[in-house]
This record gives structure tokens, C-alpha cells and sequence, in this order.
């Protein structure tokens, strides 16, 4: 497609992620914007898109991707609606990401398979983002290279806050496990043969009759054995962290550091070698902070006066290098204006 | 200005630094694009254009200020070269970020100043872009809410693997100690009041003459020390670390690890307490990637194949759970289109 | 016993570990001393007795535990010698330290263990030596002062740079994960009601037949888990690591870090308030040290110039600190004997 | 002289340091006794030397010193009262570990190297005990082997919970400081030439007129820089950290890990790499543990029912391994004698 143009994206569900993703697609992705929302709920699709040029409100997902300016779907309802608007997308062969699950089964993914064999072309990416965590890519990378050996174990742990009110013992399983299966096959590049859930006392933070939290292991048909603590009432933080365990060295991410391998004797990390590396947050940070201030008609961040004071220190600190000893700073005052 | 325009940024300066800023601008950023670019060499000016939609090629600040299309300035050329585009930009009364320094020296930012103060309005913001690193910005907050006392020092390190061969022993103060000089202001909200620095003997790696490493002293106004350690040549990596020592705690970020407190007898981190927050680059990543493949006519990332697997496995997982010991996992064969 | 007098300790066995033993109790242990050591080969019994005074070398346990100085019996013979030894020194009334396992099987152990119960009080102490290790005291306090709610899962890693050469499958689990079995009762005060082990494809770096890493789930009659992931070829070092999981937060040792706790949105650990904790390995060297060298005629460490120096500085420190600025130190000129 | 026969101490001064120091004489160090202890105060020397066999209490050194089974004399006195304290050993020419400072000022350090020097060999060493430490003694020894380079920069960190109430500005320096002075000139093998202090605002919790903290620059003779933050009151803890930069990577200890590089674009540190490391604390406490437990007639630590439990489970884990599956644990009951 033209590159002036952006990409029309209508947004299936307007849920808490649906609303998350129509914010991202709006105010920080580049490229896109949201020319459709839909949801049963009239009142909430309106909602969504309220405040967003050229967006208009669906309750129904066919008239959304049937319009003009539609270019791609983006699926956020629930999981049981994800078929209908798999094979809808199909039908006017639009690119889709659709939130995982998939659906909620594997006879419905089946289906929604053969429809996507008989387009001839892939048009779905589902929702797995971990493969797009910072951590995650880089320990695939580190897998990939082949340096520590043949992967023989993954360690996993998965812990949520809180779970909400509605999840039940097989929704660890199908809603957060999930995760740690789809990491599991990317990371190994196997196929998973085998599940076994145990499960031990449940901690007094789970709701009546839930068996939280549970431990998973999963067997691969490489040979290779991960295993995943699920436990959604932790009560402390929401962790998600996983330890590789290969021939010649293990690698942990999730940790607070970034990727911290042990092998050959040390453990330890990478150091960035760049500010483009290291800053690059910042970077972004600043550039879009300064265009959102600049659209809504103000200045805000470091000041002239602020450029004045770095220059001033700079040339006492120039002063004390050249001179020794220590060098006084004098400014004039500070205009109201900077204040 | 109007939400569905996005803003028409000229970029002035395309060396490194301005090229990363056309290219921020034009892919990741939301809500803006670069409408021109300025360069003394023209060739140059028309590289930087090329592949832009929109983009125009200049020689000339003026004229490119002058053009319909342009919202904003970023100013991203050689210091010495600031003062006249501020100048200019202030006659077209247009926001500008410029890159720091503001101006090499106290005396020509004391003139930038006026000349914004007989606009009598802010129009500028400097690219002292630590203010926008979230760590800095943690540290700030922790700073602002009081819980660790007052700051008495603040312990910086700065360190490149190698300076550009131009650098000489003054540019450590002026080009790296500066960013230090604002992040002791902005940190401490203190005016710096003096300084002092030290030579140790230089490292092998540093050139001929120049004094590498060097640990500058800078006392503030409200009585506190800030320490710098400035080693361009350090060979082992790009490390920027701060630790402030308050009246009951400290605090180090750049180290890794987050934002680090030590106070209370127990020294740690906070635990994310929620996916939008652990995730949220994944999230980000996730729908800029799709984005961009989408627009390139792609489909990339997990398939509808990677979906019915997690379905299968889930599906054999519940299984587990609920009969107790392992299951196996059945799935169709793989079609080709997902190999 | 009379304090004046140190225990007089019979080893038996003089291998890698009775050897260590030895050495451990004539120059490490205070109140203690080996009058005796046993070995089935005459010659390596009398290597192990040589230089320590009043030592007696033996090829007879019995012989060794009849004589008038041993107060008291370590056993580090091979497991399968042990119960012959325990049973005689029971005939003495001695006690044992007797090293893990006690016996190589439960019928066996039983025997041991009636054995002990028709003497009418316990005699021995199973060197499970993990009790001891600082880090293990730590979390076992950790989780008798309850602060984390009850214990639900035990994640724990042993690893191994490379097994002996007579390691067979089996002995991963009775030699190896025998201490995680320790552990794991301890830790939780629970007993072990069942066992699963797990193999993962065996790592190039494991001898033929051998299926190492294994993976052993251990069940608690308290309802909790225990994993094990025992990897005795893992080449790249000795790592023993334990996570427990309680109900309002997790506690890891082994990793580095002394102790680090994730609870209630923080992750870290406690900061020593006092030198004597800091420091007290240093404390207890330095006098050991000293000792030994007085011993052999020898004064090392720190020389009266050492502390001169010290003086000098700390003197021209006091008056920088009085008067401000930088003051040179002069020391007169380092005598010959100091260098 | 005779391995038969401990070391025989007179301690001079039964303050903290000196009640210490008996204690770690009399049962944590191997071969060595306490014989006499003296104090100025009868009492005091009197309570130190109960309860340790054949240890005579003195308010006279010299007396002390005179008896024949002192054999080296361990000064823990006050500062003011180790010039006489160590003439006196000198008289008797018996070896001397005189705790830090060697005397309060240079002049009188200079007397007794002068005395040193006349008796023709060493006698003395000082208590500088950091050297011992055993993160020092990585540091050093990473230091020697070049690896990373000269040292160029050396950042200290010295903190403590609370000063005592006589402490003053100066004996920041001469009490606190005193030891990165030694720190400093031990690892890196230099002679400090000029000492500058820095005064930040004091903290809220330093007593009123007292300098806290404090920032000492020491520069060397070798041309490197060593930076101290000395805080007494800082609230939160005892730290203390050293972070060395060479010309071709970083070393820091005192942070939780052992000893952690920063060089050639990575970050960490080593991994033990055999029991005897990773557990030698654990095995001479374990054993320690067991002396004193025996001479007190009792007996602790892990019983014959954990000896034999360990046993029953191993054996049900090899036969899971064998035949795949879960295999439970049956034991015999509990006798009344193990609960």
C-alpha cells in the first residue's frame, strides 16, 4: 500500500485489552490509526471511538470490515467470538491479528486453519507477544546461536497479583499456561508431546475450589522438559520469568536483569556498547513527549534557562581543568519566565 | 493545531544524531512527520529526504522554517551552529527541540534567552534526554516523594568504549559531563555553584594528550556534592550509573537492575504488579511489527498454526488437571503453508 | 567433659572426605583434635595420622574406638561400611558423626536405627551438612517466623561440573538429590509421600546410559511440591539453588545473593547492620592467621610502616578537613625492613 | 615452636574489640589459647577471663607480659595506649597484633617503628583487617594478575548505622577513613601524597556540629585517585564497598555478590566450581557444631530418623526412575525418641 497512507485497522472488542490496543494503535504506533471499533455494546464502541478522527462505532464486525477505509482487523473480543471474525476477515481477506487464544479449542482452531488452507495465503497472526518481549527475543537469539548446547530444560514461572474473579482451575491452564506453551514451542522449536499438572495444597489466597497454583510439565518431542508454576493469587507482584537449561550453560530472563547466562565458569551479562542502545527508550520518550506537548500547543521539559545553566557550569568545569583547583560559577538571575 | 494532521517537523542537521531523528520521526513516533530536512551539504540534505513522503530538501534553515508544511524545528546540527536556527525559528515564533548544548557557551545562550524572553513565550526545549530515561525518571520520583531524606550526594558514572578521535580533554567536561551537569540540577533541583576536577594519571587507551579518565567534583546551592566519573575510553562498554546517598537510604539506577533503594536495613526493587506494565514494549512491538508487515503487503509472527497448537496442548492440559497423571498430546499434520 | 581438654576424634575413612575432615578438625575446629584415624589400607591411615601429635593410625574401627582417647567417632567410609561402624560405635556408647547416607537403604538405616533405640538416646548426627550452610539457616528461619504465609512449592537446582566416573542413573538420586530430600524435609518440616522422576534427553556431556539431568518431583504429606533439577555433568559449575514459594511471597538462595525475598511488590534483601556480621570471616582469619604464623616463627600482614603510613595520611586528612583545600602527606623515607 | 602446644595470648583490653577477640580466641580459632587478659578496670578483667581454663586477669601489660605461658600478645586498647603497650612487647620480644590504629598519631607510629627497627626484625603486625576480608582478597588478586589493566580510579563507600556519641568530624578520617587508607594503599600498591575533604550540607541524623558525611579524594603516588564517601549516621546499614577502575574494566565488591568485573562488554562473576567451596563454611560449622555440642553431652543436628527417612524416599526415587511413573513412600512410624 501507499506509504502516505496509514493503515485503517478496525478493532474487534473494546474490552480492557481492545481499548488498550485502539490507545496504542492511536497515540504510539507509527504508521496506523483506528478507522473502526466494534462491540455488541453499542455505547462502549461509541466510547472507544470518541476523540478519534475518522473512527466510526460497530456493533456488527462484518459492516466494520466491509468499509473503505478498512484495511486490517485487529481481534480483542472474547474468545468463543474469535472464529465468527476469523472467517469474516477471510471473507474479505483482510490481514488479522487475533488476541490469543486463537479459540477456545483445538476442533474451532482446526476449523479456523482449514479456512485460512483454502484462501492459499496466511493472513492471521495471533497474539502471542512474547515472542516480541525485549527478554524473550534476545534468549531465542542466544538459543539460536547454538552457544550453550542443545536446550534440555525450561524452568517457567508465572504469577499473577490476583486472578480475577471468574477464573477457574482449568483457566490456568487455558489462559495463562497458554503463554508458557506457545514460549515453549517458539523457544525450542519443538512440538509438545506430553502434559502432566500437579497440584499442591491450594494457598489460602485462592478462591474456593480453585487449585491455584499448579505446576506443569510439559514434554516436547525433542526430548526436552519445561515446566511452568502457575500461580495466579501470589499476592506479591506479577512475575514472568524462565530459565533455559542447556548442555553447556543455563540463561534466566525476567529477573530484573536483562538476560543473565552461566556458563564456562561465570555468570553474568551483556554491557550495552552504545547510548543508542542504552538510551534508546529515552530517545524515543523525549521526541514523542516534545511532539504530544507541541500538538497541544505547549513547551514543556528542560528549558533555555536549562541550556544557559549546562553552559555555564560547563565552562567554570573547562576553567578548573585547565586551571586545577576549584572554579566558582556565577549566573544571572533566573528570568520569572523559567521559573 | 488539528488532531488529524500529524505535526510537519524540519529536521536541521543530518549527521548521526539528526538521521536517527528523521528516522524516529518518520517510523516510530505517533502523530508526527518530517516535512524537511537542512543540511549544509545538499547531497547529504537529499539522502536523508529520500523515501519520505512529503520531505523536502534544504540547504538553508530559513527558507525551510519558512515552508507551509512546518509545525516544529528540531535543531540536531554542530553546537556552534545552534544560536542562528534558534534565532530563526524564533522569527517564524516555531517550537523547537534542540539538541544540546543549547550553544557551546554561557554568553551565546545568555543571548538565546532574551531573545525568547522578548518572545515572551517558551519556545524551546533542550535535548537533555535523561530526563526522559524511565530510570532517571524513577529516581526523580523517589527523589520528589521525600520517603529517603534529603539528598547530601549524588555518584555518578559515565563511560564510552571509545571517544571520537576529535575529543579533546575539554570536551570530556562539555560533550559527557554535561549530561551529569543537568541531572544533577533536574535531580537535586539545586543550581550547580562550583566545581572542581581531577586528573588521574591517563588510561593507555586515551590519546595522546588527552586527560582520560577525569572525576569532576560539582557542589550545588543547596549543599549537596554530585561526583563524576567521565572515562571515554574505558574499552569495556557504554555505562551511565547514578547513586544519590539521602539522609536515610540510597538509590542507584543505570546498574542493570532498575532503580535499586538501600534503606531501612534492607536494600531491593519493586516487584511490576501487572502485565500492561511488565509488557508493555512487547505489546507496543507486537503491533508495530504487524503494522509494518502489514503495510509491506506480509504476514509474519505466530500463525494460525502456533494457534491450534496452544489449543491442542491446553486442550490436553485440562485434561491432565482434572484425571490426573500425563496425557498425551495429539495433533494433526502440519500443512506446508506453516512450515 | 572437661573443658580443659579437647575431644578426642576417631575419622574413619581417610578418602577425599575423611581427609578433609582430618585436616578440618586439627586446624580449623576449635576443642577438638584427631587421636585416631582408620583405613582397611594400613598405609593411607598412616599418611592421614602423620604430622598431627598423639594421632594413631588403624586399620580396625573397633580397635580405634576401644582406645582411651576418642571421646567420639566421625564415620566417612563409603555407605556401605557404615552400619558395621555405627553398630560398634554404639557398643562404646560413642557419639557419631556419620556421614550422609547413613546407610544405603531403608532396611538397613532401620536396623541403625533400632539399634539406637535399644541404647535409649541419640548418639548420632547424620552429616546432612546443608542445615549448616548459611544461606539454608536463613531461609529455614525465613519460614519458621511465618512472615510468608505456609510453604507450597520447593523449586531447587543442583548442579555439577562433571560426575564421577562410576555415576550411574541411579546415584543421581541417592547420592545427589539425597541432600534436596534433606532439604526439602527440613526446609518444610513435612515428610515425603511420593516421588516422580522425569528424563529429559540426556546431555552429550553425560556418559553413555546415564540420564543425566533427571528431573524429580518430590510430594510432601503437607500437600507442598519439591522439584529437583539434578544435572551432575552440567560442565560449567557446582550450583545448589532453592526457591520457596509461600502463600504472600517466594525466598531463593544460592543464586549469588545471600537471601532475596519477593514479597508484597518488592523484591531484595537485608543490609548487615553491624561490622561484626560484615566482617566476621575477616575477623576470624586475620587471627587465625596470625596465629598460625606466630606458631611458625613468622610475623606477615600489615607492618608497623602499614600503620605509620596510615597515620601520616589520616593526620594531613584531619587538616584538609579543618582548613579545606588539598594537603600533600610526607612520610620519611620507608625503612628496608618494610619492604 | 611445639604444634603440640596452642599459642599462648595475652589480650590487653577487654573492651568490645577485646571481649571479642577472647572469645575468638578461645573457641572459633584453632591453636591457639587465651592465657592472661588485662584491663586498667580489675573487674572487667576479671569477667573476661572467667570461664576460660588457666587465663590469669591483670590491670598491669608488663606483668602480664612477663608470665611463661604468654607467648604473643594480642593490644585491643584504646589508641592512646598502644605506644606503651607495644614498647613493652618489644622489651620481651614477643610478637604483637596490635589493633587498628597502630598509634593515634605519626610521631608516635614513627617512635615505634623506630623501637621495631632496633630489636632488628618485624614484630608487629597491625589490625588492619580488611585484608583478610575475602572480597579483598579477590580484589587484590585480580588486581595482580593485570587483567583488566592499571588501576586508575578507586571508589569507596563506607557507611555505618550510627556513630557513637563521642565521635567528631576528625575521627571520621582517623577512625573510619583510616581503613580505605590501608584499603587503598594494599591494593593498589601506592603511597597516598595529598588528601582533599569535602563537606556536603550534613544529614539530619548527624549529632549537631559534626561533619556526616563526608567525601575524601586521596591521590598516590602512582597517579591514581581513591574517593571515599564516609557516612556514620546514614541509617540504613553497614556498607562497605569498593569499586576499582582500570584501564581496561571495572571490579566491585561489598554489594551482595562476591565480586563482580565489568570488561570487554560483559558484567559478572564466577561460579564456584566444587562443594569444598561452595560448602566449606557449612562443613566447619557443621563440625564446630558437633565438638561443642559432644563436650557438652549432647547431641543435635540431623537424627538417625532423618538418616533413615532419606533412605526410604531414595529408594522409592529409583524406582521411579526405573519404572517410570509416581511411586509412593512408605515408612515405618516416627519413634517417640526422633519427635
Amino acid at each position: 500500500m501507499d506509504r502516505r497512507t496509514p493503515l485503517g485497522v478496525a478493532v474487534i472488542g473494546t474490552g480492557r485489552m481492545g481499548t488498550d490496543h485502539v490507545r496504542r494503535i492511536d497515540r504510539v504506533v507509527s504508521g496506523a490509526r483506528v478507522t473502526a471499533v466494534v462491540d455488541l455494546d453499542a455505547e462502549r464502541a461509541e466510547a472507544a471511538a470518541a476523540g478519534i478522527d475518522g473512527c466510526t462505532a460497530h456493533t456488527d464486525a462484518a459492516a466494520a470490515m466491509a468499509a473503505a477505509d478498512v484495511d486490517a482487523v485487529l481481534i480483542a473480543s472474547s474468545g468463543p467470538a474469535h472464529e465468527a471474525a476469523l472467517l469474516t476477515a477471510f471473507e474479505h481477506d483482510l490481514p488479522v491479528l487475533c488476541e490469543k487464544p486463537l479459540t477456545p479449542d483445538a476442533a474451532s482452531a482446526l476449523r479456523v486453519m482449514e479456512a485460512e488452507l483454502a484462501l492459499g495465503h496466511r493472513r492471521v497472526q495471533v497474539g502471542f507477544m512474547r515472542r516480541y518481549d525485549s527478554e524473550y527475543v534476545k534468549l531465542k537469539a542466544l538459543l539460536a546461536d547454538g552457544r550453550l548446547g542443545r536446550p534440555l530444560m525450561l524452568h517457567n514461572r508465572h504469577r499473577n497479583v490476583a486472578g480475577p474473579p471468574f477464573f477457574t482451575s482449568a483457566m490456568l491452564i487455558t489462559d495463562s499456561v497458554a503463554h508458557e506453551v506457545d514460549a515453549t514451542r517458539w523457544l525450542l522449536g519443538h512440538e509438545i508431546s506430553a502434559v502432566t499438572v500437579l497440584r499442591p495444597r491450594p494457598s489460602a489466597a485462592a478462591p474456593e475450589g480453585v487449585s491455584d497454583p499448579q505446576f506443569v510439565v510439559l514434554e516436547t518431542d525433542g526430548g526436552a522438559l519445561s515446566d511452568v508454576e502457575i500461580f495466579v493469587n501470589c499476592g506479591f507482584g506479577y512475575q514472568v520469568q524462565a530459565e533455559v537449561v542447556c548442555e553447556r550453560g543455563t540463561a534466566r530472563i525476567g529477573d530484573g536483569h536483562s538476560l543473565v547466562t552461566h556458563t564456562a565458569g561465570r555468570w553474568g551479562g551483556t554491557i550495552t556498547q552504545d547510548w543508542t542502545d542504552r538510551f534508546a527508550q529515552a530517545y524515543d520518550d523525549e521526541i514523542q513527549t516534545w511532539v504530544d506537548a507541541t500538538r497541544r500547543g505547549e513547551v514543556t521539559g528542560p528549558s533555555t534557562w536549562d541550556g544557559y545553566a549546562a553552559a555555564a557550569v560547563c565552562e567554570a568545569g573547562v576553567r578548573a581543568l585547565r586551571e586545577g583547583g576549584r572554579v566558582e560559577v556565577h549566573m544571572v538571575e533566573k528570568p520569572p519566565l523559567y521559573r
